[in-house]
């Protein structure tokens, strides 16, 4: 029996008649199956139905025998594609990824990782790159959050978008977890499915606030073999807390857009990274004052945008998903009818689409491992060959921003070292951001815009 | 007095008062001046002032005593760009630059280069990024070669269009050198300017066939400071032989794409580099008979271009310049009425714009100097700091397309082994395309798929 609430988000009636429990549902999931999970940054992921394949392969002793090809666009919860790590699930893995026992396993050769732009993969994915060895070229199963279904059938996704309307394109089973928990966010979104060369058209986009899509992913529901209700919450963490270091940084880095790139009280529009670097600096934006009317078009929105949002100096901010902490997402929550005029979540393909970054100008601000003295900067391995997460969308920004940013302590900290290894260094020992593609080096010692430009805007 | 064939390509008469000799305009060239010339792959360059300015300060003994801040949409002419080199008339250069003399000057530090993308420089210079030391932030004089001139002023560009439209947006005085050697090529250009966010429009090409601009480059004729007739023609090399290796090479690539990327007889846009490998390449193409209904979205085309549109198996062609040897420009100014309705010339902005790249799902083919088994490769760096000709477009084709091949001989002579040097190495000395962009290696000993893909389409 659907709960009211269920009844109430699942609009199209014949879906509730597949209504089930996860348990139900892991006859679809053979051993070697390709699947795509929603889900960006750790949110919008689904809940139930991986912790239950994860109790089944605990409880039947079948590590390492029953393993998946798993698609997410970026990252997913950690309890979720981590768990699955450490139980040996994961036979290969792409785009992105985070957490330490995927990446233990990534690094120690048991899990295949393909490393890619975050902007291209959903793309490659619908040209066949990933599943060439399979039967039908396609997925076998999508298992998407939403937070309601549409009369037509169509997802309303949770907190994130990513490669969810690809996956769902290309699944040939689809299961939703239906999250009665969150608020419904319907007009959050704006959804454009990807259509292969040559019918690819322009985004007809030329503001952050623009709107070109539907509300809802478009879905078959022909192709649903389950629902379910799930009233789990994201599991984030604690916005990491601004020290000492990311403040100064955040200072210089300020300093920096109000006389070079700020122009007659006009900004372009920022993208942020993540982490607490990326925090301070838009901390440090709501609270400096200097700037007003600012936009947004990034791809993932912190804790700190809610409080530049409530300073009203942020006009529109635009993501492929919000991963707020636990307290970030219960202030979102409480006021979302206010948030959700100035907010657009799109698919990744959007987000971080060259076409766009170029078009609007951002300026992009992302954190390294290391830069070196040439313009190089390791996005992705550590010492040249331990895996972190991934390039994730930090490439699509940086080549194409109008000013390219890299934001950096200028030494990190080890277990045995106070002030640790310089991620300032002679040369980078991987380079995931090329000389041609950064333009300006920002550490709390300095800020340093010695290459291309040091910006007339 | 101005010459018939000179009154006939000059359609807007005010102009012809300002016709004059290349000598009566040095003073426009004070030391210290930043100048724009037009010209793509060493065509389309202006010929008769730069060689003016070049025998005004080798008469005077002014070497190293005037010099100027170039900047060209690509490479110019060896006997203009080179020359300057060689008389040390070049402070500084950008986007990219093809001749032993300048090359040589950068490798010892006299010439400062700064090396961009060549989809970017235009937008960047018309940021004011390359300005904004100098007193108004603009170029003080730009040089362009012109194939005729319109009623309002508008330049037909000849074999090139590179940057010109942004360089004469930005030059504060404009020099025409109309060339009557060559026809006017009125109707192969579509030309659109470039405007800065956040007026920046999408480009609505969704097919290399697609008009959206002008015939002209839009020109202020106040001001230009000077008209000259030029009957020099654009001075270029013989094609490269194939030879054994770039024939096998050839084979391999072309066995890749007729069973991994054909589909249905349709093949998507090809784009192809310089040199002799590519040319192999496209004669192959044009000799296999496979291959039907091709389209072709590039940079520049060389000789072998001609054969394929010859073979009507391509359909459509575009790219920034028409780079053919002395002989190959003979066969298409002879028949370039018939050419004309296949081809288009267009801006470097839109040719080499991931926004058109990724939309149309081209196939990027380039040469690098070498590759490593990480599928890193290095565009520009000889043994990691002699610098050849700068990165051009090769990152903008191969970080953006569909499928990003690299062909490369498996090692190159040297003048003391006839085996020579490998090109495909342990690790790259520097690394201008990540392992995130690249996809297929292909050598005359094999074609190595390795990467994300072996490709369905």
């Amino acid at each position: 029996m659907a709960s009211a609430a269920l009844r109430a988000r699942v609009r199209r009636p014949a879906l509730l008649n597949k209504l089930c429990k996860p348990e139900d549902l892991l006859h679809h999931f053979p051993n070697g199956a390709y699947i795509g999970w929603s889900g960006f940054t750790g949110v919008g992921y689904p809940k139930l139905l991986p912790s239950a394949l994860a109790d089944h392969v605990e409880a039947n002793n079948l590590q390492g025998k029953q393993k998946y090809t798993l698609f997410v666009g970026a990252s997913s919860g950690a309890e979720t594609e981590n768990r699955w790590a450490a139980l040996d699930m994961i036979e290969r893995r792409a785009p992105h990824q985070v957490g330490k026992e995927i990446s233990k396993g990534i690094n120690e050769g048991r899990i295949k990782f393909f490393d890619k732009h975050l902007s291209m993969f959903p793309t490659d994915l619908l040209y066949g790159f990933y599943t060439k060895d399979r039967p039908k070229n396609r997925l076998d199963v999508a298992v998407i959050e939403a937070s309601a279904i549409t009369e037509e059938g169509g997802i309303i996704p949770g907190a994130s978008v990513g490669a969810s309307p690809e996956i769902i394109q290309m699944a040939d089973k689809i299961i939703v977890e239906v999250n009665t928990l969150m608020p419904s966010l319907e007009g959050l979104h704006d959804i454009t499915t990807t259509e292969l060369p040559p019918r690819t058209k322009p985004y007809q986009i030329t503001s952050p606030k623009d709107r070109i899509g539907t509300a809802h992913i478009p879905m078959d529901p022909d192709r649903v073999v389950g629902i379910v209700e799930s009233r789990l919450p994201d599991v984030t963490n604690a916005s990491a807390p601004e020290d000492a270091i990311s403040s100064a940084i955040a200072e210089n880095l300020i300093d920096f857009l109000k006389h070079k790139v700020a122009h007659n009280n006009n900004h372009p529009p920022l993208q942020s990274g993540i982490g607490n670097i990326a925090n301070a600096v838009i901390s440090g934006l709501a609270k400096s004052g200097s700037f007003k009317n600012l936009t947004v078009w990034t791809e993932v929105l912190q804790d700190s945008f809610l409080d530049l949002l409530d300073t009203d100096n942020l006009t529109f901010a635009t993501a492929t998903s919000v991963r707020f902490s636990p307290h970030g997402f219960k202030r979102f929550y409480a006021r979302w009818g206010e948030y959700r005029d100035r907010l657009i979540l799109r698919p990744q393909t959007v987000s971080n689409h060259p076409e766009m970054i170029r078009r609007l100008g951002v300026v992009g601000m992302n954190t390294p491992v290391e830069v070196d003295i040439y313009a190089h900067a390791n996005s992705t391995n550590v010492s040249g060959s331990r895996m972190l997460n991934g390039v994730g969308g930090s490439a699509d920004f940086l080549r194409n921003a109008k000013v390219s940013i890299m934001h950096s302590p200028s030494a990190r900290p080890t277990r045995v070292d106070a002030t640790g290894v310089s991620c300032i260094v002679p040369m980078c020992s991987h380079v995931d951001q090329t000389e041609h593609d950064l333009d300006v080096v920002v550490t709390e010692q300095v800020c340093i815009p010695p290459f291309a430009i040091s910006c007339v805007c």
